[in-house]
């Protein structure tokens, strides 16, 4: 598979700042041309917004930090780059003559993706002297978390161009959709287009108001459409005779008012006011920061809540996001945001870093109980992968089951907290491994929580213990041995309410 | 608040029997009118759907399930009922009759609600004798889970009606959205007949196919607005500066394309068979039944992530849906499906009943070990209410906090398998209450895991254990010296990996 190695970003706003993010978390080094004074601020806080939704999203070891350097020119920030992602203000002659000087400095061979949100890909690549790698690679904000990019090509666009693009952007965490022809707004911001147009309409005949209509969209086909799209909604609306159905039944009913909505709205001053004053009513206690903060954490909540859709399988956006987990825990990550590897026996493994998740805590803040059993879990699941029971081990029919957890709650973990974990094994034998993990604050390394665990080797289908092969008690062993020479943590070999 | 004692559906379809489903698991009796010979089964198998959909949204007690009653005639359906939605089908003449009569023939204080989607209120109640208590009650499509129903008055409509409309469907957990005026196609269908004409022209013009458009959808926007819908999101989009400055930024370059696109597709058969080809290409590897399981596990996992949003506070659905708990749990409920408020302290409470959520299972369908702590949460929080240590309670500044949990894996659960938790208190004193729960398998009530749990009362301020007030112990001290006499738990007082 196709990855990209270096990626620059022309054009540091919300939008090429969120892109940057994306190439830095996915371990990519960024190079990035804005001469905007401002650049430098936008791209810094976009990425600090977008380590924290990462903290929150997966327990998956993203790799060490892509480095980020602010480059003094275009020529400078292209060289290198086998990925460049134009992002300048959306006019045709700006962008047009930033992608002509993208085209002359960089690679032959590196791809040039443009995030605009209309102009067609032929009018960009013009002047281009390799148009055939030139396509457009539109993403949705915030660009971290939302996985899509519409691909669309131009007359001069090679067909190979976007299948490559298609898949070097799945190693980041993104979907790349491509566009059968290009047209302009492509397809995303068509149909936003022409909600729009109808949304203002509304508003400006004062059927209802803009937190109104807002509520109407996300208690309903909002939530629809976060999961199945269009279609796929009105199949199942159509029942066991399918989509024909559906065109058959609501066809006519809907074709008798549509063709009456299709004017164009005025967007003049005074629908202006109104929607800016209607806005200001229903978020204006909120902060842009504090929407910024509360949008990603629902996005983050519900792209995990579509993980564990159909049946596990995922669906959706989770499926996306399963299969980017998958892609890191197959690369091995270890910058602190999951599993290390490092095996430095002398002292319990560190194997979990990770903050209080939104999803983690009761009202109050405060990490609900079960929420510990599971930073415990993915502990022991790194040291599983440690020792190679990894997902393909698992598969084929083996694995480590825990049958016996003892936690003592010593302390309080609270929304946002960084914590980390670190597991020390107690006793080791051919078909069980007992271990104590501790979670501490990772400011003042104050333990919060422990738990003293045993799980059992065994045989999936059959539902018995069996003994762990040599391969992996050869793993086992040596990390057993050292943390026998550690001292023998308080608290382990207890009972519930045990004084001492 | 009032609430709705008796309810009567017109037309049993797929949205009325979702309406009967909503009314019969919020606790009210229905009673249906629908001659149509399919109609009792449409019903019974929408009921079940959302039956098992509640198993998964809510550990709040639902009240017993309201009885259900099909009629042989509108007006028995109609009689002693104090709200009746009609959801015949969607043709004006019809539906006047149908309202008509049942104008007639109800209680002149009863509330009229009619499903229609698009049909003018004031068309509709012109031939009632008591028109102002009848409104459009417009919802969505699974009626039993998404919260909204737009409720549109007509120019006899009095607006006390749709007040007193909005109050009665908070108790179901519905959100009431009431708009200032009414037009035909509401605010919700006249938005999704614009974004319907455009993908339409989408997949006329062979832009793109009907699943690259719905994964359009669902990997961006869809995600943004299952939680903040267009103008909140539109209003991140403008910065600090807020929505005049989106509107600035974006409404020219949005006024451009947007006068072209407005042209009416012609839904020929050519139209019709492309659309329905390339459905069954998406999704035609799913069965409707599946795609409605998917999409209602789907709808419960993002209803529950978004009720964590906001700092726990519950946020979009999830606000709705964290107020129809605290609803549900200031009722006390009690039908099985959660905390049975029943204190036979001859045997251990059983104090949870569940089903194995589609959110707890890994790739495998098997409950993630945390998930049963989570369920161990459930029912010590269960006992907690039963001792009067409830929401009010714990708000006022005391609370009892779990430190010390001993678990024993015995078994397995698995997706969608029923399960059930009982409580044994083993020992109590002024500051600790000790005990044992054990998860059984429903049907062969066979032990799955069991926890040892110690608590200690606190104040949660100062950060320090207390003794419990005498009204709590007064309702401790019974059960547990009951619970004294019962057989010790085998498994209890144990440390971990003790042999005996």
């Amino acid at each position: 598979m196709s990855k990209i190695k270096k990626a620059a970003c022309i054009g540091g706003g919300v939008i090429g700042g969120a892109w940057a993010a994306r190439f830095l978390l996915g371990g990519i080094d960024v190079s990035i041309f804005d001469p905007h004074p401002d650049a430098e601020r936008i791209v810094t806080e976009v990425v600090a917004n977008a380590e924290r939704a990462y903290g929150m999203l997966t327990m998956a070891p993203l790799p060490p930090r892509g480095k980020l350097t602010f480059c003094a020119t275009l020529e400078e920030a292209v060289t290198g780059a086998d990925w460049i992602q134009e992002s300048v203000p959306e006019r045709l002659d700006l962008k047009r003559g930033v992608l002509t000087k993208i085209d002359a400095a960089a690679d032959p061979k590196a791809l040039i993706g443009s995030s605009t949100s209309g102009l067609m890909p032929t009018e960009l690549q013009r002047d281009m002297r390799h148009p055939e790698r030139m396509f457009v690679a539109h993403p949705y904000n915030p660009v971290y978390l939302l996985p899509l990019a519409e691909l669309v090509g131009g007359e001069r666009t090679s067909p190979e161009t976007l299948l490559l693009a298609r898949e070097r952007l799945a190693p980041i965490g993104m979907k790349g959709v491509i566009l059968k022809k290009e047209i302009e707004a492509f397809v995303g911001d068509r149909l936003l287009e022409a909600f729009w147009r109808e949304a203002l309409w509304l508003i400006h005949d004062d059927i209802c108001d803009t937190e109104t209509l807002d509520d109407v969209i996300r208690y309903s086909f909002g939530m629809r459409w976060a999961q199945m799209g269009l279609f796929e909604t009105y199949r199942i609306a159509g029942g066991e005779a399918g989509m024909r159905h559906f065109l058959a039944q609501f066809g006519p009913c809907l074709a008798w008012p549509w063709t009456k909505l299709t004017d164009v709205v005025d967007l003049d001053d005074a629908l202006v006011d109104k929607i800016a004053a209607q806005s200001d009513a229903q978020s204006g206690a909120y902060g842009i920061r504090d929407l910024e903060r509360i949008r990603d954490e629902n996005l983050v909540g519900i792209m995990q809540a579509l993980k564990a859709g159909d049946g596990g399988k995922g669906w959706g956006a989770g499926k996306i996001l399963s299969e980017f987990e998958t892609h890191l825990w197959s690369e091995g990550g270890g910058n602190g945001n999951g599993a290390s590897l490092s095996v430095d026996t002398s002292a319990p493994l560190r194997l979990v870093d990770t903050r209080v998740n939104a999803a983690w805590v009761d009202y109050n803040g405060h990490m609900t109980e079960h929420r510990y059993l599971q930073v415990f879990g993915d502990t022991s699941d790194a040291l599983l992968r440690l020792i190679g029971v990894d997902f393909a081990y698992v598969e084929a029919g083996h694995s480590y089951y825990t049958v016996e957890t003892h936690i003592r709650h010593l302390g309080e973990a609270k929304l946002g907290q960084a914590i980390y974990a670190t597991l020390q094994i107690l006793s080791v034998d051919e078909k069980r491994v007992r271990f104590f993990s501790t979670i501490h604050d990772s400011k003042t390394d104050g333990i919060i929580a422990t738990a003293e665990q045993l799980m059992l080797h065994v045989d999936a289908s059959a539902g018995k213990s069996v003994v762990a092969p040599p391969e992996v008690m050869a793993k086992l062993a040596p990390i057993a041995q050292a943390h026998a020479k550690l001292t023998f943590p308080d608290g382990a070999g207890r009972s519930v309410g045990q004084k001492n």
